[in-house]
């Protein structure tokens, strides 16, 4: 069944490097070759796969967002967090990673990011493996 | 073969909700646990996933989207429409879905989406179901 | 095994069709039926399908990103290049395309293309194919 859940509490807005949660559900599937989806059940949050080293990319990467699709007061959704909705629809909504000899193959820099525009709240990702 | 294609007329900007067809797609393919890949064979019309309640959600996403790539006179490709390109490729192309059971592991606010930039026209999508 | 790398010369930004390549792997793969994943394994470096005629198409999409994701000098990242990272997420680090017998469903006008947004480097970018 290969399907792996996970929860997080999450700050206002910011991102959270979920790849060694990622590795763990490949590790327990047992899959050596496929690949993974890790998947965002929100509307408010997504997945992303950018830079693991310098904590500056995310914060100019939410910067860099909230000036792409600022708030605005012409913004109908009762909710008042339409530009939320966009952000996580910018970065999607899952990311897919190739899996090879059980390891994911991922850049040297990259990390996989659940990312929050909408907190805090409690949120969960899931992360399904394919094999070949 | 599990591969089913679904035809729709497009207003000039709209998004479309396509749940119920991907779950029909998903019933046929008689696939309980895998992913299914729901994919725009068209570059000014994307898909994505986003809120299935408010309708202001997606009017909202729409003006947003138009704000982050507005038109532009320095534009150079002759159709006049590269802003619909840019958004198209912002959504992206395609949406992965887990499914489990039988069923679509969206979350409960979640809607799948065709995104149409460039209307009106008659579009088409894709949907293929990979069973584990 | 069915998993396929691709080295490119990169020039400043840019974005190469690489739709070629991703054929001749899944003419190497001889699967027929599934779904193949073209992966960037970089963070300042993304993936994405659009139009594969009118050259402007990508230029006009450079300028448009460029815009929606303008450099600035509140951002902190040391390597000065945080707005590229930005542009890599907003195409995303995959695509994913569905296989059928043994082509590629894409439409007339897609491309698969590796947007470069911080070159000149040499790069790389993998494929998996997945049978059904």
């Amino acid at each position: 069944m290969s399907l792996y859940e996970y929860k997080l509490q999450t700050a206002p807005q910011n991102f959270y490097n979920v790849t060694s949660k990622v590795k763990e559900a490949v590790a327990k599937s047992n899959i050596k070759n496929g690949i993974c989806v890790v998947f965002s059940p929100h509307t408010t949050a997504g997945i992303t796969i950018n830079e693991n080293a310098d904590p500056d990319v995310v914060r100019d990467m939410l910067l860099g967002l909230s000036r792409a699709y600022p708030d605005s007061k012409d913004f109908m959704h009762a909710e008042g967090n339409s530009t939320a909705h966009l952000k996580a629809s910018a970065m999607g909504s899952s990311a897919t990673v190739i899996i090879n000899d059980g390891k994911l193959l991922l850049g040297i820099w990259q990390g996989i990011y659940f990312c929050e525009f909408d907190g805090p709240r409690t949120r969960r990702f899931l992360v399904k493996v394919i094999g070949e």
